[in-house]
């Protein structure tokens, strides 16, 4: 298949050019423009997504599950029928590596196959029944029952550091869909042409699988206009975000503003507390070391669970997990950033870092004179510092890292609550560290949606256990997850039927159990 | 068991007298003012009662299953143990009769109860273990388990309308209980002894439990100090609320201008719409305008679900059903409101209903010079007239209903689909009406939380399928409920335990399902 990249939005089955300023990807590798432009649509022009999309609910909310799987494994097929143009062309507009993006795209794929899975299994329309009892004294029970149904259109925001699996058809997007919601998806202006293929791929999967056209819409935008625009469109009932803080804190206050507030599902900022217990790197100070500078400078550390914060005892071995990592960190080579605006942020955030009058600079990777390149850093403060100026906590998006020494486990206790939510807490550990780590356990479970040991947070693997967020300011919303199967429910409401008559009833509860799902009934989980 | 009425507060297992102004209980069958003084909780008694309530949460959110459940039946048996005492003081702060106010503690305790049982029953920690998988290619799988956790203190504030099942020990207290999150309940002014007698008997139950004394603390205040207080307090991350729709509006703003924002669950505003249908009005109309005005009247009209609009199409039986629901509202006696305030907002709203130009009043019931009663009133105005002004759709707290005549099904649709979010829709029908029933029903899914069938909204089962919720400003937050068993997914997130060694993994996610709970391994549901 060849397609041509047209700069034109996707408002349901029509392809549309913008009527507002234009805008281009930019190769940050080499800083060069990459056509065709990209015109910003106007608000009219979100405002016809949105209806599209209202339009389209009615009919999609209720398709059957088969058919609703079905359309995301098109979606999926349609993806990988793009060919290698879609990885080129991200290539150029992210600067990541062939490998980097073909496994990318081998998740967004599955990640929407699994999503078809759990549409055909069926338990996330939580079906209870409790039949009536009418004997009962001293006033008989109704016979009531309950499924859940998809909130609405959902706006979608495309994340520049996951051109593929955070962006047009990616988690947020899949599980919407899954759940029964259209999606009107705002591009990244990292990443149109990535963007406008794989909105076209969708856009087909609609088309061949005989539904609504607004079951998908995608939009672009130079500013804030579009964006705003759509989070604060009446039709529009929930919002996912994977980006900064003060763009995720941005859409908050638009979703707080309307005469309907929505839930806005926003990931935000975390800087992934790594602890290095004292057996653990009794044994292992080294390796820690080297294994540590290589999840930092993985992808030029442009991952929302990047490692930047090293907690540990102070101890002999600490020191030569320092000199390990200092020595591996000399080796990295500054690799190319996603945007001109990440690498100059990067820039700024470390030359604050490393000029922060109680900050020591341990060790830097090697520089590079070429556009947007990402010069590792790892610096260091004392417990007590860090725990004074709250800046430190802010996160640094790339290969940035802070080594915290504490003197005892009591400062590291203390350092621990004073942490804000984070997405991942790692814990590195030897069968010895084991009474340590029990004492931190119950703390970082408050402060993170992930704990693993003896590994590194970059890498969240698409299952049904996994928890991709956590508490403020990792995410806007702690209570569910941007990652694996438990993303449906972010997109779900129940309603309750009470007395209904038979024909009226929808098939998830009715008699009989025709869907052959996991239903509650008295409270009670089976399949009757 | 003969227990004194103190005004005093409880912070966790102490009685403390508030340090601000004071005020008293009225009688709103009299206006007398009742002993004890309560006083004003402040600034720094509401900080210690967070405080107590952090500093049990460690501690109580790692209770077993079984001893959870306990203490949630020790709550019954100690509101049970308090005897009459209990609905006498009830029945002179609230103006409720007898034999409501004992169904109520029955209601109240049962709740208790159900919510032990859902404890017991662990699908609410939703247990998912995904194996790891050392030989995939090309990564290898970590072991994943999330096991869900409780958010942390919760604020729950008590409401006028049910002094006891809505109140100190009601849903959102048993339901935040049961998920591990230690309350602090701010209790409502019109009942402070009601909530002094129910607070003790949960201040016992947590003693005997062997409980830390902050898992419940009970604070009194006049104005908004302690309320506001409460919720912009660091230590707690959710709060409970069922008032009018300025108040929990208030409280969204507080929780989304904190450092931390956090969810609030406000129960606020429903008119509840009622639709009759042609042919079960044809058959019935003079049965259903008697049954009608027994549902707006009951409790003089003061419950969230109250029948506050009527919907049919124009017919000689809608006549009927008017001069019915006439006559039989013109024999309400006049009940006593819940507080002179209640009492003074009603009268308000229903002249301005009576006031207003294109309102025609259709009947009111018997009038009343004693203090703070309920005049009954029923109006009605054309669906043209309040499609054209939204001010007829605010709800009006007591036993007021408006009749709109729609002359054609569009109009009715229409009107429908420009209905704010409500708690409930009811249908009457006959077989015949199923057509234009299954046309409003996907209208009606979007805009309610329950939708009856041949029934009156009044009256909610506390049981696993019933949703108490709905969209905006029903309810602050559609994706959940406040009554029935699913109220207690509101104060629970989930945490992702990767690759922790058996020593460290919480027992909900241990090899071998130590409690016997359902949990999904790899997606699939069971008991492994």
């Amino acid at each position: 298949m060849t397609i041509e990249l047209s700069g034109a939005m996707l408002l349901g089955a029509e392809a549309v050019t913008g009527t507002e300023a234009s805008f281009q990807a930019i190769n940050p590798a080499t800083n060069a423009s990459l056509e065709p432009a990209y015109a910003t649509a106007s608000k009219a022009q979100v405002e016809q997504a949105c209806a599209l999309a209202q339009a389209a609910f009615p009919i999609y909310r209720e398709t059957s599950l088969e058919q609703r799987a079905a359309f995301l494994e098109a979606c999926a097929e349609e993806i990988e029928a793009i060919g290698d143009a879609l990885i080129e062309r991200a290539m150029q507009e992210t600067g990541l590596p062939r490998a980097r993006l073909e496994g990318e795209r081998g998740r967004t794929t599955g990640q929407l196959r699994l999503f078809a899975e759990v549409v055909r299994e069926g338990s996330w329309l939580e079906a209870r029944i409790d039949p009536a009892r009418p004997d009962r004294k001293p006033l008989p029970r109704s016979d009531l029952r309950q499924r859940h149904i998809g909130l609405g259109p959902v706006a979608v925001f495309g994340a520049s550091n996951f051109p593929l699996a955070f962006s047009v058809a990616g988690g947020d997007t899949a599980s919407a869909l899954a759940a029964g919601c259209p999606v009107v998806v705002k591009a990244h202006n990292a990443h149109p042409g990535t963007s406008e293929y794989v909105g076209k791929a969708l856009q087909r999967a609609v088309k061949r699988s005989g539904l609504p056209e607004g079951v998908f819409s995608l939009v672009f935008g130079a500013g804030n206009l579009a964006g705003t625009t759509l989070v604060a469109d009446p039709r529009i009932k929930a919002v996912g975000f994977t980006g900064s803080r003060g763009g995720g804190l941005a859409l908050m206050q638009v979703a707080a503003a309307r005469r309907e507030p929505i839930p806005v599902y926003a990931e935000m900022s975390s800087i992934n507390p790594v602890y290095l217990l004292p057996a653990a790197l009794a044994q292992r100070a080294e390796a820690l070391g080297k294994a540590f500078i290589g999840s930092l400078s993985m992808g030029s550390g442009q991952f929302c669970t990047n490692p930047g914060l090293i907690l540990a005892l102070d101890s002999p071995a600490l020191d030569a997990f320092e000199a390990a990592a200092v020595e591996a960190i000399a080796q990295v080579d500054a690799g190319v950033m996603l945007t001109p605006g990440i690498a100059s942020a990067y820039q700024k955030g470390v030359d604050a870092q490393a000029g922060h009058a109680r900050v020591k600079v341990l060790g830097r990777g090697k520089p590079s004179s070429e556009p947007n390149r990402c010069q590792a850093g790892l610096f260091s403060v004392t417990a007590a510092e860090f725990l004074a100026d709250e800046a430190l906590q802010a996160e640094i998006f790339g290969s940035a890292s802070t080594l915290i020494r504490c003197q005892t486990e009591d400062e590291l206790l203390a350092l621990t609550a004073a942490l804000e939510g984070q997405l991942t807490a790692t814990l590195h550990l030897d069968p010895a560290d084991e009474a340590l780590a029990a004492k931190l356990l119950p703390e970082l479970e408050l402060k993170a949606g992930r704990i693993l040991v003896n590994g590194w947070p970059t890498g969240v693997e698409v299952c049904h256990a996994m928890v991709h967020g956590g508490p403020f300011p990792a995410t806007s919303d702690s209570r569910t997850t941007s990652v694996g199967t438990l993303a449906i429910k972010r997109f779900l409401r129940p309603v309750c039927y009470q007395d209904l008559p038979a024909a009226l009833l929808p098939e998830a509860i009715a008699d009989g159990n025709p869907l052959q799902i996991w239903r509650r009934t008295d409270g009670q989980l089976g399949k009757q």
